[in-house]
């Protein structure tokens, strides 16, 4: 076990509308034991309890043993924000986590480096689709794919909400899916690769990665606003399934969009992605259907590639209402560590001509 | 499959700072296809896309078809609150839910009857308490089980908070506490049962409860904003395990506390709660280190018993910096279909002596 703070998990908090000291001092205590400090043990007091390391003017930083988390992201999580969510004007705006802490998950398998080789993209943003929409056939989303696999889009994932809907039940859709794609790419020389979502009974998601993989899909979409970020933890530390995953927000938004309560965006759709494994992380570009700001998407950027423990940089993917025309834009706002996500707009005029034009797009780049 | 409005899913939404109109254009496309409406089938313009079927003021009602959710809970879960939790001044205000929608899911096993029954408790409130604090050992927490369970107390759960620290390994907690409460129940003729907590890694989730079982504990805590809905409700559904579940709102407070966005407390604490499983709903009570209203706690309650296609009603476990002196106020507030839980105030001087006189009170209520 480890002693001194420089070992300490230290978290950063913003208090709005209530006095930080106060705050710091409720924290400390029911993010750990929830009891009257007074009654607790010495020891207790001093090591198991939250120790308040620093307030200045609205910014509270706790420190907390890391024998606290057990070893485990779940109480990790619960350490970080489990009761404090409830509390109204508290919004982590930092994470410092030590070596036993961040080496207690395996973070992205692939991270940048490793998802630019299974693609063969040494340097170019890595280029993304959803197949859509909902209520269509599994042959008509698998033809679509197929053109978007022969223009050499690296990655065509699932619409996050194709579930098991009975326009293109799941299992059915992924195996056609997954054929059509790897025969695509055999065909036109790309290393594109199908994408489902994993927005599956959570008990049958181990089984589920197992049925794409095995049916030659090439990664996975996960929603650990839905499934738990622990979830996508196991599939990404399982050496038998090692496939690449991109994470999708749905479900987290109320932990961010509140701007003095909840997670900072970069920590969450950044910091903790990669601690539970994501290789690609999506969010909601600034400008489009949502209401993400500029800093908060470089803050995410800027948390898919900072130091942590030296788990891998992973790729932001950006995306959501974005257009053809807005690329240059974006490889100029994130750089090239980026994996761009387009998806309706490709349907507009015709899906084979605007696919190789933003594959061409990309490649000027 | 049904067609009619009355056996579709109805969403019902306040919009803040945004036209309404507007508001429920985005959310019917967004929940739905994520596709531009003009370039879709006309078959799917009517047919999956979700249709506003109110506008009143800042309130819109959302139609949904309940082919969208495919069956599984994960999906209801995302079209309710999956991409539109991104939007700021968005809340889920109503739920209205058919039958194909709410027999989907088994719900509570228990509810307020089945817990009842196996707790001999056929009219007063329930008592529940929490072993505590985090830094005891084993063999701490179970001595003060013994005194909770000898005084008659109804479940004794682990503190949410006690993961698999080295002070009191889950596995070996576990074990101890369980054949320490059954002793003592046994000895003192209660029907006391121990109830630890499952946040442990999610896909041991299964495992850990039947292991809790195997070792004589009687109930199980799950933290579904950690773990996710449906890890939960994998667990009420499961016959061979056949034990009540208390859900706990660790990690799920954003959704709530900010009150202009997220989904109201009664939804997301009773009606999902529900839904997934949850024979009782823990949370803040009004007044205590949270920042609950009246009203909400009232919303809570009323929907952990309202109409929900015929599933169990459960009991509302409102908890959070109680003391023995509000017990009264509490059961006047909340009914006797309550499962009190109080937690440190019970070990402010004599542990023993305060767990009979709180026993007392209930029964006195």
């Amino acid at each position: 076990m480890t002693s001194g703070a420089d070992a300490h998990i230290l978290v950063t908090y913003a208090v709005t509308d209530s006095d930080p000291a106060a705050v710091a001092e409720a924290i400390r205590v029911e993010q750990t034991i929830e009891f009257p400090v007074d009654l607790a043990p010495t020891w207790i007091q001093d090591t198991v309890v939250g120790t308040v390391v620093a307030i200045h003017d609205d910014t509270i930083v706790i420190s907390y043993d890391p024998r606290t988390v057990g070893g485990d992201l779940v109480q990790l999580l619960n350490l970080i924000w489990g009761n404090v969510s409830l509390f109204p004007g508290v919004r982590v705006k930092d994470l410092s986590l030590p070596p036993s802490i961040t080496g207690m998950v395996r973070g992205p398998r692939f991270g940048v480096q490793g998802i630019r080789e299974l693609l063969d993209a040494p340097a170019r943003p890595i280029v993304t689709t959803a197949l859509k929409p909902m209520g269509r056939s599994t042959a008509e989303l698998a033809a679509d794919a197929v053109i978007l696999a022969s223009a050499g889009f690296d990655l065509i994932k699932d619409d996050h909400g194709l579930a098991n809907q009975p326009w293109a039940p799941w299992l059915e859709r992924v195996q056609h899916v997954s054929a059509a794609v790897v025969d695509a790419a055999e065909r036109s020389g790309s290393k594109s690769r199908y994408m489902p979502v994993l927005n599956v009974p959570t008990a049958q998601i181990h089984d589920a990665a197992y049925a794409a993989k095995a049916a030659g899909a090439g990664a996975l979409l996960v929603l650990p606003g839905i499934s738990g970020f622990d979830a996508m933890r196991a599939l990404a530390e399982d050496d038998d399934l090692a496939l690449p995953i991109m994470s999708h927000p749905s479900f987290l938004g109320s932990h961010m969009v509140n701007r003095t309560q909840g997670i900072d965006h970069g920590i969450l759709l950044g910091t903790i992605m990669r601690l539970a494994g994501a290789d690609m992380s999506v969010f909601p570009n600034l400008g489009g259907r949502f209401s993400f700001s500029a800093q908060e998407c470089l803050d995410i950027r800027d948390r898919c590639a900072s130091e942590l423990g030296g788990l891998a940089p992973i790729f932001p993917s950006p995306g959501g209402g974005m257009s053809l025309e807005r690329i240059p834009e974006m490889i100029d706002f994130y750089g090239h560590d980026v994996a761009l996500l387009i998806g309706g707009a490709l349907h507009r005029g015709d899906l084979r001509a605007n696919a190789e034009a933003m594959m061409n797009a990309v490649r000027a780049s």
